[in-house]
């Protein structure tokens, strides 16, 4: 499958983990880049001296590309920055913020820059800034979305009309056929995030995976419009943020019920009550836990599979 | 393209028209079915008589396969029931309440059923009732939407997966990729509103089809989540009935808000300011008012294209 982003990144297929907070440590990256797609450390939950560690641990165990996702509202945005150059990684996602910050010194430095965007202004300015590529993410992501709330079906055909760099499909991928949509839809390439997340080599909690596989259709909801929307299973914390809503609770209101250690709680610690669960919409397709070799067989096996089946006119 | 959606109603093209009010009458599905799809009458703003003359009309200009569309929450859906009969219809959708009120009648009467659903719960019921098919429908889309938001991404191949009869898909669909997608996703068909609402044919307002060629990705909104969520473009009515719900108004204070004209104002007689100016979030892919035989045939070449680009491994 040869699409701009397997050329852009140098990989072999088009199918990109995302980074996952508590969730894609260098296991899970390097167990990705060696299947021939392309693995991403997920700093968002990492100290600077942690990332190094996961970086050295992740060249050590793939001599194939990988990268660092870096969300760039965290304070010390700077020092993870400057890890990530220290060591040597050429492939750097960034998300929640402005790339154009660090877009100059990253690209002295030979890194390829994708920015991951919820809507076609966002996706022009990443261009702007000099991204290679931009993630347009839809609102059925599991984690942080976009106000707008534009889904991948409508999102992706928007925003590859509207850039001249590829786009990278995310929200709701979670098998073969959502591969083969995304594409279909124009984007070069996919990124995936929950179905990554229940893996073996996914660093998460236990129950947190289990409470993947578990979970169905109409599992995860979309809370936190006020201070920023995050999708999440359904637990009690889940269920009463959006109750809370409902009832018009004020912004301090609604930032004390979240609190800040919420994802920690939820996904590394297996927290099922009180923790918040993020997961896409895609739970329900995401019987199982396997290796990410026998993932990835899968996903390919089904993209063709789809691909057969489409009628032509 | 031959699909178990164009078997079952005899059709060339799995490509259907949305009953919409204010929208499709006779000259659009008539237009529609001769193209080679499906034309829907949406019977949601018609009086029963009004319905048995669109009908008949329609039988005037086509000699293909159309259907109606009833909204079976109407006070008077058994008359438009009956009409629908009466007049030799053979293909109904129903949406907005339980098929199985309906389904013996019209099976003994050789109607092919589809229902619209929101959800697996939906559409295993849909089944279960005798439904030929089911319209899985994503949040995407415009008008009335299912409360747990699910994306046509989402939702599709999690139907396909939970269904024996087949999944039509709708939400978001605007053009030839999206075609693509959905089919990719498992879908046997899809239902396009939107795209069609925004026609030479299309009965709605020309301020209406102007405002959806003006409205760029983020131009649509989502409301009255407490009392039935229903996605429109922005004007002063959707802007302040998404503010009222920020500000926690209670059900009573909303219902009041929304009317119950709020459709006829917006679509019929073209208020672009109080109007409920219902539309999909692929509103930024549509930027002409064409007749359908060349949208069709635009369709077509975009799925074409968009299927000669997909890789393969």
């Amino acid at each position: 499958m040869i699409t701009k982003i397997t050329r852009l990144f140098n990989i072999q297929h088009p199918i990109i983990q995302a980074g996952m907070v508590w969730v894609s440590g260098w296991k899970l990256a390097s167990a990705v880049s060696n299947c021939g797609g392309l693995g991403l450390i997920g700093s968002g939950s990492m100290k600077p001296e942690l990332l190094r560690e996961h970086i050295q641990k992740c060249k050590a165990s793939t001599d194939k590309p990988f990268g660092v996702n870096i969300p760039l509202l965290r304070g010390d945005a700077d020092e993870l920055v400057r890890v990530t150059i220290d060591e040597g990684v050429k492939i750097v996602f960034t998300s929640a913020g402005h790339p154009k910050k660090y877009s100059a010194l990253l690209k002295e430095n030979q890194i390829k820059l994708v920015h991951v965007v919820p809507n076609i202004k966002y996706g022009l300015k990443a261009q702007e800034a000099g991204c290679d590529a931009v993630v347009g993410e839809g609102v059925e992501a599991g984690g942080h979305n976009g106000a707008d709330q534009l889904t991948t079906f409508a999102l992706i055909p928007q925003l590859v009309d509207a850039l001249d760099i590829p786009v990278i499909a995310a929200g709701g991928i979670t098998d073969g056929r959502g591969i083969l949509a995304a594409l279909s839809l124009g984007a070069e390439g996919v990124q995936i995030g929950t179905r990554f997340a229940a893996t073996i080599e996914s660093s998460a909690h236990e129950n947190y995976k289990k409470k993947i596989v578990g979970s169905g259709d109409v599992d995860t909801v979309l809370a936190f419009r006020k201070i920023g929307l995050v999708r999440m299973m359904k637990n009690d914390f889940a269920l009463r943020s959006v109750k809370a809503e409902f009832e018009g609770w004020n912004e301090n209101e609604l930032k004390e019920l979240r609190g800040t250690k919420r994802e920690q709680l939820g996904i590394f610690e297996g927290d099922e009550n009180e923790g918040a669960m993020e997961a896409g919409q895609g739970v329900g397709l995401i019987k199982d836990i396997p290796n990410v070799k026998e993932l990835f067989e899968r996903l390919l096996f089904e993209y063709e599979s789809a691909l057969k089946r489409l009628p032509t006119p």
